[in-house]
């Protein structure tokens, strides 16, 4: 079996139109600070009318080729994931055949999948795996996120985004996937969806979806450590990996997670820890899984205690995010990027842990990877 | 890597309400025989206003775990192949989640796969791959294809027909896949298409749809022979497979298809072939691509001289697709159901190759399968 299968290369293309949430909480007439410091964002791109979710992903496709020199010919699989469904029968990936059938080239499998926010990193699987079967011809994978994040007036419009991420895949890659140590979470909630399907804003439920996102990232993680565990036969916790990248929301959701990580791992550890967290964190280690979601103590006093954690662990992986907004099935790699335009010249041989969520609701502590720097040089010429 | 990857056990679920083709015929006012033998097709199954897309996706999982008595536990990945979709983020698969909650098992990948009626061969490749790759974790896939083919008034109307396909995925398996002999054809074309995203009628070129379809069956067939010739050595023709299995629009459909690779055979050999052929389709060797795909004279010429062969490698397949009607994602599966209940006792070492179609427009020779009719008694107890 082919050995090390991972990403090539990332290329990532966002929309050039974009709205500053400063600016957007004056229009509004919402509090100072709502926002930039509520949310943690500070700008939005969003598509104009001469754009979209497919126009994103031709763009994106056809930059990534031309950067690193790679033949149409030599793609054997292309994969998108979105929820941004602009038909309910015809894939976004037969949009972008077009790039390939001029080549010839019309022996392509993948096809779309969609799953909210998940679909991406389902859609990233499915190449992986391919290129680890029986069926792998020999040529790349390529798998493209694309999505417009565009809500309805009210609380939850300044969390939109637009984004397309496109990743060339294949063995001996720079980053490359630990496949063993996944943990998924996938259960039926009704916290964010669209069954308005003339519609292109979700139904959404922001209390239910953030509780349900942090249910997911326990859920996850738990699932996660016991895996490590077997495989690697020692207790997992945040000081394992040297980076998390998380699907984003928005910036604030990002925080509370990482701070639940951190929570977690007091739980599940809780001897071990210094005098500080056992007198900060020890008050809230009875309460029930619900209670725990609901108590702003726990939230602020785990936010404070992981903060130092969170600036050198997942800081420098917020970059894209915050700057263009919910990406939703390319969030989570617009995270990764950010990690590494901001580490590259450092990111050698480094375990980093990955978690991407979908509402209704699927969560994945997605596995540790293997950085090197090298992955754009190994690709070009 | 796991050896003889692929179906373990198939369940099927239609909805028990049905109208007979001869009676659309009356009440449409339509010339007697119309949908009958022009289109092929004896009944229609349809939803009632109880059921859907889920509660049959449902109802048919639900089935094939009790029957072969599979622990929901032992489900590692679930898959859902349609394009009857209800819900732009929230997937088939979450709804299917219920089943598995209640069992305390969460962590489940895969989601739903979305490319016309190509999506339920993504999702069954996807499973596949997954079984083969580093991911795998021990537990069975599950692939699902679930749709309710409605059309609006008018010619198309009685290609309509709803249905729900479960299969069981692991290795060992006495249906499995020979991986490398698949040939795929993908490209963009506006056939088939459903961007009314508030109607649940697609957007349908009746002719242009028939003319991709026999186009792709053409790429397909030529590249499956130009592989089966790569790794096996020899020239492919219809005499090297028992059984032909087709996505079924409707029957007359796949009559014209099994026709084409017919006249395809002829024209890759036509030095070998009978007196009678050469006499009927030598004529057509010279006709363009696009002449040939026009031309009612090639059609008749070549489903007469292909009779036959139909009658013994395709008529076994057609027996739910013309009862219960088009099922998209379901229909290749189904074809292949009513090829494992018409041909049980003889399907020992049998070499099948299938073919799976999506408007707008991927196809596929899938590949060949080694059958036993062992299938059923390997998953129980």
């Amino acid at each position: 079996m082919e050995k090390n299968v991972g990403i090539l290369a990332i290329d990532i293309y966002f929309p050039p139109a974009c709205v500053q949430q400063e600016a957007l909480e004056t229009h509004d007439g919402a509090s100072k600070g709502k926002y930039t410091i509520g949310l943690g964002q500070d700008c939005m791109s969003f598509c104009t009318e001469v754009e979209d979710v497919i126009s994103m992903s031709l763009t994106v496709v056809t930059s990534l080729l031309e950067k690193y020199g790679i033949d149409p010919k030599q793609i054997g699989r292309l994969e998108v994931g979105s929820e941004t469904v602009i038909d309910k029968s015809k894939s976004i990936k037969t949009f972008l055949m077009q790039i390939f059938e001029k080549y010839g080239n019309t022996d392509i499998e993948g096809v779309d999948s969609t799953n909210a926010c998940y679909g991406g990193t389902a859609a990233l699987f499915n190449c992986v795996n391919w290129v680890e079967s029986n069926s792998w011809d020999g040529r790349y994978g390529l798998v493209v996120c694309t999505d417009s994040a565009v809500y309805a007036e009210g609380p939850a419009r300044p969390t939109g985004g637009a984004a397309a991420i496109a990743m060339l895949i294949g063995p001996d890659a720079p980053i490359s996937f630990e496949s063993k140590l996944r943990g998924s979470h996938m259960s039926h909630v009704y916290d964010f969806y669209k069954p308005n399907l003339a519609s292109e804003y979700p139904v959404v439920d922001g209390k239910l979806s953030q509780t349900c996102y942090l249910m997911a990232v326990d859920s996850c993680y738990k699932n996660f450590c016991h895996k490590f565990q077997k495989f690697q036969g020692k207790q997992f916790s945040l000081f394992d990996a040297e980076y998390f990248v998380f699907h984003s929301p928005y910036n604030k959701l990002v925080q509370k997670s990482f701070a639940r990580l951190f929570f977690n791992d007091f739980l599940m550890n809780s001897s071990s820890a210094d005098e500080v967290a056992k007198e900060k964190l020890g008050p809230f280690a009875t309460l029930s899984g619900d209670e725990s979601y609901q108590s702003r103590d726990l939230e602020k006093a785990s936010q404070l205690l992981a903060k130092p954690l969170y600036d050198q662990k997942v800081q420098p992986t917020t970059l894209i995010p915050k700057q263009v907004g919910n990406m939703y099935t390319a969030s989570l790699y617009a995270a990764f990027a950010s990690l590494i335009h901001n580490k590259h010249s450092t990111l050698v041989n480094v375990l980093t842990t990955i978690y991407d969520q979908a509402s209704s609701q699927q969560c994945f502590v997605l596995s540790n990877e293997y950085l090197h720097f090298s992955i754009f040089r190994q690709v070009r010429g």
